[in-house]
């Protein structure tokens, strides 16, 4: 499976403000080039902060993209995963309704309730891990089940998560003009952090994009 | 006076890790504009905490440069500024040596002793605000002073309340191929953070230096 990261910071390189409130960082061109990201995607993925704070549809809006992926022979909209370890999401989320077929990543602490809750809904559960999802392995199972390429939108926790695995093959970055700041803002890549081996990247494209720049890197 | 903040960050927009230890980010071209930058500027400044965790010298590397500013009659080395409002800094930092001018902001929270021992040790202390440095004020006393450009070169900190009290008018980044990760790293802006009237900026030049890209910016 290929995995595509992708995020749009601020100059100072947050993804909102301490508050966690949505902050509009880029504009109409970067909209369409996260589009066509969907588009090109089998599934678009957050992790639960992001759907607790945000309740995206991640769902493509041009209905010429849309009309391409049924001429090509798959859904006109790409899955949703969830990275949700204890099944904390809320039933009337976006991300559960019909539009598409919805993937939850839960690990073995989310109580079984919930679980059938949640198949009742129509998602899939995958479940890998005692507390946490185990991510590579809930990656090998959504592999099985057809998702050749999964675009990751954030939040910091899950991208941090996956560098930490060794699960990003490319990072896509669009830096807005403005500046957020906050020592508990959220970054592109939270967690405990590294204090050695960092992940290298390796820069493949640099251009601007609206009022801001999109950094493209493949990673290692 | 013109201000120009230029810092190195990972893709995930870090300073350094959440062990504040110095990373190497850039490459020999992104120092040697970092040098460059220097030699246009009259003082350069950082905030207390980069001292206590990097005990930086903030001089210029190249002879031909310091023989430039000699040339025009300027003297061979920018002086230093420390922004360190309770005069925390070690005797046998770096930026304290016979080198080049020191000046130190501090608040009126800073002790008539420690105020008295810098002077001694050559340094000029400007005194401006309650508890912390009141930097718009310090500032004019610095310009007084004949600093017609400084260059700050972080930390998040320091870099952040520039932004909040508008003094900043020019930023740089160098933004590296690697990813820091971590809540709890220092990123180019941090303190409190805005979650309202966000500074906005103007991306007046993208390039690639080195393995990675420097945006530049106006602040309105």
């Amino acid at each position: 499976m290929h995995v595509v990261v992708n995020v749009a910071v601020s100059a100072d390189g947050k993804l909102s403000s301490r508050n966690r409130e949505q902050i509009e960082i880029s504009g109409q061109d970067d909209f369409a080039r996260v589009d066509r990201l969907r588009a090109e995607s089998d599934a678009v993925m957050v992790g639960i902060g992001t759907v607790l704070s945000d309740d995206p549809s991640l769902s493509i809006d041009r209905p010429r993209l849309r009309e391409r992926r049924r001429d090509r022979g798959d859904p006109p909209q790409p899955a949703r995963v969830i990275a949700d370890s204890e099944i904390r999401i809320p039933h009337d989320s976006t991300v559960l309704d019909e539009t598409a077929k919805t993937f939850l990543l839960a690990s073995e602490a989310a109580s079984e309730g919930s679980l059938n809750q949640m198949q009742s809904l129509g998602a899939r559960v995958i479940t890998a891990g005692d507390n946490r999802v185990d991510l590579a392995v809930a990656f090998e199972q959504l592999d099985a089940a057809g998702v050749d390429q999964l675009l990751v939108e954030g939040g910091g926790e899950i991208i941090f998560s996956l560098f930490e695995s060794g699960l990003v093959d490319e990072l896509s970055v669009f830096v807005g003009p403005l500046v957020i700041g906050g020592r508990g803002a959220p970054t592109l890549a939270d967690g405990e952090g590294f204090v050695s081996d960092f992940p290298e990247l390796v820069l493949t494209d640099v251009r601007r994009v609206d009022d801001g720049a999109v950094l493209r890197y493949e990673c290692g």
